[in-house]
C-alpha cells in the first residue's frame, strides 16, 4: 500500500489521556482510535495486525479439529438463568438492555451458556461427540477500570473455543492438545519465551484452571515462575498446600508481574447438567457431555507484544504480526529515486509481498521517525546514493544490524525478507 | 471436510416456530441456529457461506479504494448528541445500557457519528481527502418485528463504508463508483438480474438515496420497476412529481415485492457540520468534509439468495456463496468405494478444491436428500457402479442436467468444476 493513500498518519504528539504504553504508541502509529474509556476502534494498520494474529490462532484451532462458528452479542436470559449466571456473582460484568417489544437481554461476556444450548441441537448419541466449536466474536464486559489500553477493554474480540467430549478421559486429551496449540500461538506471535503455563484458580468450575501468563511489567497479575520446569503459579493459588501438591519449593520460584494471554478451563458437567446437554451412551443411558472452554483475546495479545517491543520512540513488531512484511522508503523526489522505488514496489507486490511504500514528499528524518513508530521490522531504503550504486539498502530492525546494500534484483531481496 | 467430522447434521423436521423459508431451510441445513427471536448464530456451514459473501464485498470495496477498519458496538452518547440522533426519531432503534462506573452508552445501529469523530483525527488539510473507510461490524437494532429469518434481525454484521470527500463533485464520482461496485457484488452472488438500483427517500440526509432492491415475494418493500431502463422506484417516492422528474410514465412501471439488499446515501455536510469535521482548503478556509455512507448486510444477502433458490425440499446455492465447491458423496461402504472416494477427496483437496465429503454410513436416499438441503451446486458421486466403470458421476444441480460419468483423473474433474 502506498503511504500517500493510507488514510492515517503517524501523530507526533503523545496522547495525553493514555497512561499505558500500548495505547499511546498504537494511537500515535495510527493502529487504533480511542472511542471512549476502555473502548478502541481498529484503523487500517491495526486491523491488519489484529487479523494476522487472528489468522495464526485460527490455523492452530483448525489444526486441533476446531470448527468455526459465530454466536451473538445479544443474550437470552433464559439460558443464563438455568446456569445461575444471569444474576449473582456475575451481576457486575453484564451489560443489560431492553427489547423494545419487552424483556431484558444481556450482552455476551462469555458463551458457555448459549453454546451449550446450541449443542443440544447437535448432540443425541455417543456418535455425536467429541466436537470442538470456536469463534472470533465480540465480548462486552462492564469493567470497573480501563487504564491498560487494549490489554483490558469493555469490548473486545475473543477467540473462544468450547469442547464437547464423552467423558473426562477424552476431555483431558483434547485439553492438553489445546494447551499445546496455545503455546504454539504464543511462540508464533513472538512471546513464547516469556509466556508460562500457569496454575490458577478454576473458579466455579474446577479446582484449577490453566492460565497462560506473559511476564510483563505492565501486567495486572503476579505469578511465581519455576524457570527450569517452565511452569508458574498465579498468586491466587500460591499457597503451601498447592506448592506441596505440585512438588515445588518456594525458594525455587521467582515473582514476576504478568499479563494473562490465555485461559483454559475444565468445565466438566457444570453447564451440560444445568442446561440438559445429554447424550445416550452405548447402553442407552443419558449422560451429560463433558465440556471445556478455552479463550484468547487477539487484541490483548497485540497489546502485550507492543508493551514488550515498544517504547515512546517506536517499536519493532515481530514479522508475523506486523501489518506489512516490509516498509519501503523512498528518500528524495528525483525521477531516478521515484522510478526505482516504484519499480521495486511493483516487483515485490506482484510476488505477493505485503509492502507499505512511503512514497510521500517528506524529509528522510521524518520518514524514519514515522517508520520507527509504525513498527514494521524490515525496511528497504531507496535513495540517490543507493540508485547511483544500483542497489537498495536493507535494514533488519530486529537485529539492529547496520543497513546493507542489496542488488535490486527481486529474487535476492525476497531471500532476505524470508530469512 | 469429511461430513463425519462436521459437527452439524441436516435436520429432518422443519422448525415449527419459523415462518420464513430462509430460516426454516438454513436451520435444517445446519447453517444457522436461532438464539432467540430475531437473533441467529452461524454454524460452520453458514459461516463459510457468510464469509464467501464477505470476501466478495471486501474485494469490491478494496477495488474502489476502501480501507478496512473496525469500529465498536459500544457508543459514546456525546457524539450522537452532537448530531441529534441520541434521542428523538432514532429513539426506538437504540439498545441502551449502563456503564458500571456510571453513564449511559448505546449499541451502534449505524456508524456515521463515531466515524466522523474518528475522521477528525485524520483530516486537517485538503491533502487528507478523499478517503474511504469501511468495516464488517456487528450492528444492533431494536427491531419491533422479527419474522423474516435472517432478512431482518436485531443483530447482524453490516458492511458499512463511509466516504470523505472535498466537495460534492468529488463525492459524486465516488458515489457512482460505489453504486457500480454494489451491482458487481449482487451479480457475483447471483442476484444481479433481479436487483434494481431504486430511487428511495433520502431520509434526513438528502432528497433521494439509492437503494438496491431485489425482487422477492418475501420482500417487505414494494418497488415499481422500469425493466427496459433497469431502474426502479421505492413506493415511498412513487409520486407524480418524482415520476415527472425522472421522466418515467406510470404505465411503464411494474409493481413488485422486493427486499433491500443495499443502500447508499449522500450525507453531504450533515455530520461533518454537526461534529466539526473540517479541512483547510487551498485558500486557508475551514470547510466541512462532504460525506456519504454505503451499506450492505451480508447475512441478509444470504437470506435473499436462499429465498430465491430454495424450497422446503432444498436449495441450489450459487457456486460463489456455497460453503464448499463440491459435495462428494460415497454410496456404499465397500473398500472399493471408500478407497476410490478417499482418493478423490485427497486429490481434490490437495489441489485446493473445497470439498464436503459425505463419508458416512447412510443410505443413498438419505445422503441425496441431505445434500439437496445443504445446497452445494456441484456433486460428485462414487458408487459400486461408477467404480466398476472406473469413473465418477458428476451432477451440476444448477442445470438440472442428468449425471455424467467422468474419468477419475483429477485434471478433467477440475475442468468441469471450474466450467
Amino acid at each position: 500500500m502506498r503511504q500517500s493513500f493510507l488514510a492515517t498518519r503517524v501523530r507526533k504528539e503523545v496522547p495525553v489521556d493514555e497512561v499505558s504504553l500500548n495505547a499511546r504508541l498504537l494511537i500515535r502509529a495510527g493502529y487504533i482510535h480511542k472511542t471512549m474509556a476502555g473502548v478502541y476502534s481498529f484503523l487500517p494498520l491495526g486491523l491488519r495486525s489484529l487479523n494476522k494474529i487472528i489468522g495464526i490462532i485460527r490455523e492452530e484451532m483448525e489444526g486441533i479439529g476446531g470448527q468455526e462458528v459465530l454466536l451473538n452479542g445479544l443474550q437470552n436470559p433464559e439460558v443464563w438463568e438455568q446456569s445461575g449466571r444471569w444474576r449473582g456473582d456475575a451481576d457486575e460484568v453484564w451489560f443489560r438492555t431492553q427489547l423494545r417489544v419487552g424483556g431484558e437481554v444481556g450482552l455476551g461476556w462469555t458463551h458457555e451458556e448459549p453454546i451449550t444450548d446450541l449443542a443440544r441441537q447437535i448432540v443425541h448419541s455417543y456418535r455425536d461427540v467429541p466436537f470442538y466449536l470456536y469463534q472470533f466474536q465480540t465480548k462486552f464486559r462492564n469493567e470497573e477500570r480501563a487504564k491498560s489500553g487494549i490489554l483490558r477493554t469493555r469490548e473486545f474480540i475473543m477467540k473462544d473455543l468450547y469442547s464437547f467430549c464423552a467423558d473426562e478421559e477424552e476431555h483431558k486429551v483434547f485439553y492438553e492438545q489445546c494447551a499445546e496449540a496455545y503455546m504454539r500461538v504464543f511462540e508464533r506471535v513472538g512471546i513464547g519465551q516469556q509466556t508460562y503455563r500457569t496454575f490458577a484458580s478454576g473458579g466455579a468450575f474446577s479446582e484449577f484452571s490453566d492460565e497462560f501468563q506473559t511476564v510483563l511489567p505492565a501486567g495486572e497479575d503476579v505469578i511465581y515462575v519455576h524457570k527450569e520446569k517452565g511452569v508458574a503459579l498465579n498468586k491466587e493459588v500460591y499457597t503451601d498446600a498447592v506448592l506441596a501438591r505440585l512438588e515445588l519449593q518456594r525458594e525455587e520460584l521467582e515473582e514476576y508481574p504478568a499479563c494473562e494471554v490465555g485461559n483454559i478451563f475444565t468445565l466438566g458437567m457444570r453447564f451440560s447438567d444445568a442446561l440438559g446437554l445429554l447424550y445416550t451412551d452405548g447402553r442407552g443411558t443419558q449422560v451429560p457431555v463433558y465440556m471445556g472452554s478455552y479463550g484468547i483475546g487477539p487484541a490483548r495479545l497485540l497489546g502485550v507484544i507492543v508493551e514488550m517491543v515498544g517504547s515512546d520512540a517506536g517499536m519493532v513488531l515481530p514479522a508475523a504480526v506486523a501489518p506489512f512484511a516490509v516498509h519501503l522508503i523512498a528518500l528524495g523526489e528525483s525521477d531516478v529515486v521515484q522510478g526505482a522505488a516504484d519499480d521495486l514496489y511493483s516487483a515485490l507486490t506482484d510476488r505477493g509481498v505485503e509492502v507499505l511504500y512511503d512514497d510521500r514528499a517528506m524529509s528522510a528524518g521524518e520518514k524514519f521517525a514515522e517508520s520507527d513508530i509504525v513498527g514494521i521490522p524490515r525496511r528497504l531504503v531507496v535513495s540517490e546514493k543507493t540508485c547511483a550504486a544500483g542497489k537498495v539498502e536493507y535494514v533488519d530492525r530486529a537485529t539492529g544490524e547496520e543497513g546493507r546494500l542489496l542488488d535490486t534484483a527481486v529474487a535476492g531481496i525476497l531471500q532476505e525478507l524470508s530469512a
